[in-house]
Formats: structure tokens, sequence, C-alpha cells
């Protein structure tokens, strides 16, 4: 499956933090910048989240906002 | 200003494509990556952005997917 | 690639408008409801849309309202 | 009230599951297909939702992404 | 209708800007505060917007952020 | 910091209801209004957001849908 979305991003699952209905993701860039995801907890189990997995963090180029110093 | 986004990643703009409404920038990220991003042209002009400028791509964790192989 | 959108519905092209920075994108499902997209012209073009073509919507569930009468 | 979102369709919950702030819910649509969405609890309880409740999904055209196989 | 969206805020369209496939539309609060939102080109013509008309500003809960000095 | 997004808005934190995963803010704006955010648990640490606190609640142009009557 290809998707529109323009950041795919690939890094190593290192930390999953378990609600009642949502998870929280933290995953690891080969740059070492760290990215957090908030996904239904449903999904982290159908995909079978675990610390060490190797994931693609996914985000639609309009929800990246820029920042400047 | 510090925000509440949990994912403010530091890079550099590599280029910039301009629309009616909207702005397509493109961030370099040091490990060399890269992000892009949709924002209204009215705030690429208030943040002058242009390429080579340091900025921060700023993403909320809900708008984060995650993809497997 | 498998995502962790728990909205992934199939469905046919049958329009696109195209902007100078975003597409719009109109999308028929199988029980006749249509769905409306906008992605970037350069993801329409990356994955080769056209009218007819097979495709999925994808949304993230925080990104779904509901509304009663 | 009239919305500008793009995407308006008419279902039926199914299934409701509530967390602490967050309350996942479940619809299915005339042609088979189920659309997940997350809202806040206090959301869920002010709609009075309930399996077997007529609803609406409601999704912005901006947060809808396109997959190809 | 009613919608799930936390958000609900009236105000008054005071300036609208269109593009190729979006539109960007000022709406000015009560309070003097303006919100600044892009919907489609084809939403902001079905909903008849114009200058001076009285609207609502729609937001989801899960996309507002929280800034500090 | 300066941010891309078009909606900064300054108000006083009124509530705070603390989930697993996600926190709901409550902001009371000058005019009135009231507006709701969900952010992580992490974020409102971080933030050290309690009652009465001055903060500004970030939204991107393209989250703000817009209603009529």
């Amino acid at each position: 499956m290809k998707i529109s979305a323009r950041n795919v991003i690939r890094g190593t699952v290192t930390k999953i933090v378990q609600g009642s209905v949502n998870t929280e993701v933290f995953i690891e860039l080969p740059g070492g910048n760290e990215i957090v995801s908030i996904i239904t907890k449903e999904s982290a189990k159908a995909l079978a989240l675990k610390k060490g997995k190797q994931v693609y963090a996914v985000v639609k180029a309009s929800n990246v906002m820029i920042a400047v110093d």
C-alpha cells in the first residue's frame, strides 16, 4: 500500500504507554530525533507494536506546522 | 513560547513551492530525512521562510500515525 | 504496508480538481456515498490518480467527528 | 446548522468504548463499511450516543488521505 | 444538526481570500479576537460565505494545542 | 518561538480533567468564549498547566471549519 501522506519516516519503537482508549508510542529516528504518536489501543494491538520494532511515522503535510526562534 | 505539541524537530528549509493560498515547505532533518509541510502563504511570509533558514517542524502527537511493513 | 489509521475504505476516483499546491479528489464508495479528499498535487501525481482508479480513503479516528439531527 | 466539512456520512452507532477522557464510537454505513471515531467522553454524553442511534460521521476533506495498492 | 466538536464559536466573516482549491476565511469574535480558517472553495460557495455574515468557527478539541510564554 | 499556526489566542485555564494518556483543558477567552483542548498528560505536566494560568490556544487554520445556521 502506498499512501498520499508526504511524510513517511522510518524509526524504531522505544516506549509504549497504554491508556484506556489511546496509546502513546515513542519512535526514535536514525538521526537521533524522537517522534511521539497517539493512536488507538486497538491499532497498537493490530500492528503488534512493541519496543524495538521497526515502524514508520506517517504525517500528512497539512498537519506539519513550522516555527522559528 | 513553549508549545504542547510533542514533536518539535529542528531542520533546514530546502525548498518552497508557493500556491495561491497555501505554500509547500521542504525541511531537511540532521539525519537526512525530509519533512514536507503545507502552511498558508501568509504564514510563510510572516516567518520570512527561505531556502537555508533554520526552522522547527511542529506536529501534534495525535496527528502522527504509525505504519509497519 | 499496514497503517494505524482505523478508517481505510475502498472506493473509486470519480473526479479530480487540480489547484496550484493542493488537489481535490472525489471517491465513490460501494454504498453510493462520496468522500472528498484534499491532498498535495505532488501526492496525486505520485499515486497516479485518475478517474476510475481503485483507491482507499484513509482517515485517522481522531479526525472523525459525529453529528446528530 | 450546515457545516463546511465536505464529508457528512449517515450511519448507525454499533459500539461505544468509553475511556477516561475519550470515547471510541463505531458507526456502520449503509454500504456495510464501518467508520471509527474518537471524540471526548463529554461529547458522547452531550449527543446521547448509544447503540442503534442514527448519526453522521463528519470529516474535513483535508483530513482524508488516499492510498493505493 | 448538533456536532461532537467541542469548540463552536460564533463570529462574523471579515475577509475572504480565494485560491484555486482552498479559500481563506477571516472571522472576528465578539471579544475582538480573529480566527482564520482554510476550507475548500466549494464549501465557501455552498455556505454562501461573504463579508459580514454571521458564522460559527468549529474546532475539534484534539486540534487545539496550548502554548505558554 | 514564532509558529506558523494562524490562530494563537490568549486565555486563562479554568479547568483540567486528567485521563490516562490525554488531558482535557478548558480555556476562557477575554470575550467570555471557552475553548476546550485535548493534549497529552505529559504536555500538560511539561507546561505546568493549572487553574488560573495564562496560556494561548493554538490552532492551525486548516483545522478550523465553518458552520452557518
